[in-house]
């Protein structure tokens, strides 16, 4: 693994991004096959959070935020920053002064495989922040990593461009050149998830809108007035 | 164990579940011995939430909710459906459209051994859910399991029809035959600690309170001024 | 190990904790070397708490809270209470009657290697905790412990008397002895941020704010265009 | 919940739950429809330990091992001890003098959702323990609680008189009416097990032996030569 | 993400990937720059097993080893097949029978961020297995994934064709291009230690032998005779 | 807190720490009124691993092991090294060069709350180590931290020169002052249990031996012989 920073990567459509935040992550994560979201222990520091961009990635070593400044000067607005990290870490690798260079530059968000400080402040600032863990550990600059080189965060390899979606239910992350079939498929989904709301909300079961009853029955489920044992 | 949907099951009393509901998680497990609680990883997805109501049961495989699509329709209003999970797991197996189900049909709210999605607009529906996990990760409809036997929920064997509360501080489950001793003594207990309650902020102790002077002098408690040492 | 209450401790200076009050966790947390920061598994029951105050500790066995009702009668205004186990525990070891109790003496907050319960109560109330979990779960008053001797709680050992600081990004605990200086060069760092914070909000970059530039190269990062292979 | 001694229980079968043993835990479990499986958490307390037997159940408080004391008198030969703790626990909460005494009265082994201690002993002794944790943290006999009703050990509710079934693979509960079923089942499984394990040494693909492809191409599974890009 | 199986792959030279396995896992890692190492939850499931391979990839879905079925066809001596999830979890995905058909194919062993079962056969088998629990939970064969994509096992992005590297210390991976480079700097850092070895065995302090006391002086640490206050 | 070496500490009395290892570490626990042991995650790299010495003391920052280095020239004859971190780690920050190097001078064993590495070689030389977890993940020489003050380990506060207890049950640490008369109680302890030992093999119960059925029925317990409803 070389210590570089890459310059010039190719980020997936602004507007298509943009698109994929309306979809929000639960549906996006349905229209691209279930795959790309990242593991679930990563959660906003504060409620109600939500972004969308392109990836910048970072790869930190742990305590170490030292790549994060340099990731600073990579990105873009629109962007979202994406911290990895070579082995677990809780401490609080970013807070509030980054978060005031980064909304400086037009960035919409962080997703961080460690924890964060400020939490107070950056809830305050409104800058939308995905992490495990808020801790006010002070970390140290001493070792290079990466910026701007795939990485794993969260159980997702992310590469540079890479549109990311986060809300409340989590972060997916979609390919680049995958994006514009997922926001297809994804507007698709929300169109018909409203119909079936409206049905359900009526009264009608699930088991009769999608038709499951001849399928559980082929499966063995059977129906019983009473259990006649435990 | 069978494939098996059971239709008629004894429901705790409506009535004595609401004074349940108004005594709350904390002083209900007190009342009733200190049993009955799930472990505290079950957490509301919204704070402030609060539910009290009757098991309706679903044994689920991970990741796999079309037995949940099948209990809805075994639930009348005043239930609470609670799922248990063949295996951990912390997949989004509930999400809004079944909320809106399940709401049309008056249940009170969704006890859940696993991870739910539409974190948001669960919380702007103002439907109750506690849950182990909040994820968007899809899930199939591929293994029966069965509706209204007893489950294992966090801990807690639940039987289909047992009195269920849930509050900030957590889930209790309260046997069908117990509900009405346990209300009472809820209530009393209930009582007795709204008068503590003003003794404590007037400036008593509850050394003295409680009169636990002696008994901890018995038990080898003892004063000193300074700590000599170590 | 004595089981005893120690009735006169020398605590850090009123007039001092209040400003490492104003520092906040985490520049108290860098002023102190990095040192001192309880893990953050410890989180406060509700979002916005904030805390100083001088150390009164309890040491308690797991799902016991006798000591606590002990520790209550040494309290003092501006204190806040310490609570240490003798092995891992989530049960709900305190809840809205002894914080009607600590608030009646003045007590700031409650720090808690364990559980604690009626968790909307306390938010009511407005009396901070920090707790490792929340939980309706009862405890028993049938072990006798410590009050006033050195604890160890979530990672940190507290020294009656000592300063304990407490906000969203966790819990700091600071030498009675090394107040002073953590004070002076807490205010000075937070005055250095001010200034720090403007630059970047103006786009100024931390790479060149901090002259990282230089060090970086020195280290082997190397910056390239593209990424000419996986 | 009473706190209470059950003398009478009906036990499974000693024939058939000895040949349950010989089955193991992977078979029997799956001849049983993938249900009764413990936690994977539990652990044999040392690698190569089995055994087979009928549950006498013990309801614990954390730290508190005065109900495996009351229960020791209600085993017979042939019997494992099942214990659950009404909250999570890793005490030690069960040592060598209990070993002794359980084996002098033809115990086959202990399942306990808490922490062991002398586990060098128990090892040196030959007798089989499944445990959560080893913890040379002392138990308190303080609080009563029941032997010999239903309890949730690792989130598999067991009844008295069920069969257990352990070894390196996790520890399986079978309800006693369902023994003969899963055992006849269970045996058929192993016999074919080994045919099987002839043909897949001899090179043969589970994908040709369990006829897999036509259902994969019908899933969606495509063969490409090489993939064209990341 | 395409439910595609790779059939061709470029596989890491085999000599250089067994002077790999003579290297070891801690040294490997080190060589490579402290890159490359997956997450210390993957255990070897029987203690004392090493491997060294290249890997075929799976990326499966969670309690469905339905992939590794179709996996074993690509294998080729010298193999070692290495299994992701979509989602965390400890199910039994793999067992003896696998086991026996990986062998027949010449593979040198199974690394899964999941659950495997049969652990005393595979231990029997001498098949080396790194896996994340030990579970006899059933899986199904429901959904397709993928074989011979880049999958994130463990935190690590594993490329079909790297070389792995696993012994007691834990499992890591090193692209196919820098395999050289590490056996090269892996070698001679082996050799280095043996040096070492010697000269510490025989007293020699690393504080001299690293030279470090100069680095230590000048980063502030200061030796006294006595600590005069705690 | 200053990063300082501490060259003279007061060692406990070699004989008296020679005595507690006979005893072992859960009845030196209990003779120490179950004080002093560090938590359970703490784990033997190897079974069967038994350690007593006087504890010399690192303090060290997450993936740094440069104190480790530090403190090796502070040990004598019969000293254990604990090593607390100032955030949660598991790199293996502790090896077979180390160990040599300890060995070399008359080192017993190392109790460490972060990761080891060369497990395999560690149990070839017959090195006892507790820690954490085992993982390659190799550490940096850049922060500084202290030897021989108090540190926290594992949740216990550790001062130089206290007593160490280590075997397959966890580790106990028992302050200098206290080691004679821990000694004391232990061995007595200890001559008790053989009695008991005997009289629990020949079949007396517990209940009698320890006169348990008063206290049981006085706090409620009693005994039927059928349970009459679950």
């Amino acid at each position: 693994m070389k210590t570089v920073v890459v310059r010039n990567i190719k980020r997936a459509d602004a507007e298509l991004v943009k698109r994929l935040g309306s979809i929000g992550v639960s549906t996006a994560h349905e229209a691209y096959g279930r795959f790309g979201l990242m593991k679930p222990y990563l959660r906003p520091v504060w409620a109600g959070a939500e972004a969308a961009g392109t990836a910048v990635t970072v790869l930190a070593h742990p305590g170490d935020n030292w790549m994060i400044h340099v990731a600073v000067e990579q990105c873009k607005p629109g962007d979202i920053l994406v911290v990895g990290c070579s082995a677990d870490n809780t401490d609080g690798m970013f807070g509030d002064l980054l978060a005031t260079s980064l909304m400086a530059r037009g960035v919409r968000g962080l997703i961080i495989d460690a924890g964060v400080r400020d939490a107070k402040t950056l809830r305050e600032m409104g800058f939308p922040v995905w992490s495990k863990a808020i801790s006010a550990k002070g970390t140290v600059k001493a070792t290079v990593g990466a910026v701007n080189v795939p990485v794993v965060c969260a159980g997702i390899n992310v590469v540079p461009g890479d549109a990311v979606v986060a809300d409340d239910d989590g972060v997916v992350v979609i390919r680049r050149k995958d994006v514009a079939d997922v926001v297809a498929k994804g507007e698709k989904r929300a169109a018909d998830e409203d119909g079936k709301r409206k049905q359900l909300a009526e009264g009608k079961l699930g088991l009769d809108m999608y038709s499951m009853r001849e399928a559980l029955a082929k499966a063995g489920l059977v129906y019983v007035d009473e259990l006649d044992e435990d």
